[in-house]
């Protein structure tokens, strides 16, 4: 394997990189199946477009953040999110925790018994959607290795998923980059009026106790690299620390300049399941161990602008 | 389970908390065991001092971040890592690579090609410890769950493992906050002159591909929020965007003003067998799904200061 595929192995492939190496002679050999070459070969038709109707444009001060919700698992929880956007309940408002290897939470920065922003149209406490039945229509992309947490795990709409087949229940697996909805003790006191996302290692006892409701498609390095909160649970101690939110949007509000132009890699492909095989057994040359074996949430899924 | 006392486990356990909760009536019934619970009732022999002779301290403008290294599971590479410290290789290097969702990683920012810092008194290329004897002076606390990587896991000397009986292995996991040991294409081509913090959902594919030296005890949060690199891997772009090191130096070598004082719960002890299981079926009233599995990043490994 010349250095030169390798480097350029090293560049796609995003692993431990001693930094440099020096140019050499390329050499004959097939390249090795690798996440890569699956995308490089992949059709249009692997693609979808994120979907506008069921998008959030959340705008900070350092960028925005794009976030597909997942009606697919939590319909009443993405219409009462939407109804807040639709009321403007979060502009203004501001992120208000940061907690190390944990989440990012934001919501009504306003203390506890000071008078807060009042929902209006939209609900203040939905029924909790923590599982879905595992009914035909939800095709799943299993994973064959074993899951800490669920009995079986695997992809559905793009999502990464975990299910119990006798129980005939799916759920949504809080990976990184996953969306959910603070809640009170009581597992109904949920709204969506504050929303948090998964920036560290995925805390899968969140699984089934608390209403996912989408993923970060754009500008996750945004919250992950916020300052990390001093207060219990990483919330800011003083409102100074806060992140205002500038507004939220749903992506159909906007013009076609502000918006992002998304698509997301298909699950429910023969691509996928390329790329799954060629993430789960590494080929490259750098790989001493090709390990066979991958878990839930290293599986990545992939996000790239739409070609023109 | 009254208001006071949920909102008291609420802070303590560290889940998804809408803000803000309304005090209430005390109730009596006796409390859950709880990761909180299990601390609380830890004796002093429950925990040990960090080990000073074995422990880095690495100076960024922003402040300390303290990595108790694992002579356990990479005697060599401690050791080199070691003889670099004392002829002060580090000092005046950088952060030079920041991916979001995988690793900070630091060493010579000179570019490939420039002279780059000579390493004078370390070795320069170090034999793989990949992994080490499953051998009987290595205790571990085998957890019980399926593992994503691994036919068992557990924990050893503080640190998580995975281990294989059937081949007499075991090996340092990548969690979050681990320490590992950048290298090239070539297994034994790395030399601890660069190194690599997790600070992302745990990449376990590269277990036994990387060597693994310790982990962060200290200061996690000054490397999992700097800015993300902008180049391929995550690497800085512009030079200026690099974070300078200002030292690294040995607790050893630090006045007992300037070390950290640091002890961290052992991990052979009943008391860790019951922080697992607090941690494996949660009690608190918030929990609607006990969850009755645990992975292995997903186990909090405590330290706290040491009392006077």
């Amino acid at each position: 394997m010349s250095t030169i595929r390798s480097l350029s192995l090293i560049l796609a492939l995003a692993f431990v990189l001693k930094a440099g190496a020096a140019p050499a002679q390329d050499d004959p050999a097939p390249p090795p199946t690798t996440m890569a070459s699956v995308l490089a070969e992949a059709s249009p038709a692997d693609w979808r477009p994120i979907d506008l109707a069921h998008t959030l444009y959340l705008t900070l001060p350092a960028g925005r953040v794009v976030i597909e919700l997942a009606p697919a698992f939590a319909p009443a929880h993405v219409a009462n999110i939407e109804a807040l956007v639709a009321e403007r309940f979060f502009d203004g408002l501001a992120v208000t925790r940061s907690q190390d290897n944990y989440v990012v939470q934001w919501g009504d920065p306003t203390p506890e018994g000071d008078e807060r922003r009042p929902i209006r149209n939209a609900k203040s406490t939905l029924a909790p959607e923590f599982e879905r039945a595992l009914s035909a229509d939800l095709a799943i992309a299993r994973l064959e290795d074993p899951d800490s947490y669920a009995p079986q795990v695997g992809f559905a709409h793009g999502l990464p998923v975990a299910f119990d087949p006798e129980r005939g229940e799916a759920w949504l697996a809080h990976c990184y980059g996953m969306v959910g909805v603070g809640r009170d003790v009581s597992p109904d006191s949920g709204s969506g009026a504050e929303l948090y996302v998964v920036i560290g290692h995925s805390p899968r006892h969140l699984d089934r106790n608390v209403t996912l409701v989408g993923r970060v498609v754009e500008g996750m390095e945004l919250l992950s690299t916020l300052p990390r909160g001093t207060g219990n649970l990483g919330f800011y101690e003083d409102p100074a620390e806060m992140v205002p939110i500038g507004s939220i949007r749903l992506g159909t509000e906007l013009t076609a300049s502000e918006r992002a132009h998304l698509e997301t890699l298909r699950t429910d492909t023969e691509t996928f399941r390329k790329l799954i095989a060629a993430r789960r057994t590494r080929t490259e040359s750098w790989f001493a161990q090709p390990t066979g074996r991958i878990g839930l949430c290293n599986v990545p899924l992939p996000v790239r602008a739409r070609p023109e």
